[in-house]
């Protein structure tokens, strides 16, 4: 058996959210439903790293950050170069939450919230 | 540049989450923080897909589903046999979202609710 898992961001404006996620992340748009389509759907990859964002559906159980308040689950971004991609997240518009450091696990990792409400752990194992 | 992404899921459980994932998904476990620490956190494999679980702490901005009463991400699982993986899914005690079927966008796919209130869309692309 083979298992691939990516998650999937609920956002409460899917345009706005894709053009975010380049600007802050340099992702690349995989897939997206047509503007004529109405509600956004997109596949999105950062350097191979891939992950979904769709505009928030209540009424389908997809609930964004901004509708309940807070999120339910960490986007874990393992990269070369945290200290690099923190900042330049937060260039873009992201908020920081916790500045990179050398944690006491082990890793050098920062926090961010994205304008959308999601929280990027971004950072690397330490030797 | 490299980048990987994988999930970290707010749960109300640890230990009873990892025990969960194990029986559903045939998880395995890569890393778990020993019992004494007192809060779980754990890194565990479905075939090599990876992801992270916590017990929540809403002080550091780490809600599980129950918390907020609803999700903001899915969880989106690619298998080879999205059927027998779904039904093993709901057997350990998952909860039907919607049955597999095959979907107006080209996959084969279907959701459920894991006990700790994350959703998971069980599926594969079809040709």
């Amino acid at each position: 058996m083979t298992a691939f898992l990516a998650p999937l961001l609920n956002v409460c404006d899917g345009a706005a959210a894709i053009a975010f996620y380049q600007s802050a992340f340099g992702a690349t748009v995989l897939m997206q439903t047509p503007p004529e389509s109405g509600s956004v759907v997109a596949h999105l990859s950062i350097h191979g790293a891939e992950f979904w964002l769709a505009d928030e559906s209540p009424a389908h159980h997809n609930f964004s950050p901004a509708s309940l308040n807070g999120t339910t689950v960490r986007l874990i971004l393992t990269v070369d170069d945290p200290d690099a991609v923190f900042n330049r997240a937060v260039a873009a518009g992201a908020t920081v939450v916790w500045p990179v450091a050398d944690q006491s696990y082990r890793w050098r990792l920062g926090r961010v919230a994205d304008p959308f409400g999601h929280h990027w752990e971004i950072g690397k194992p330490l030797p």
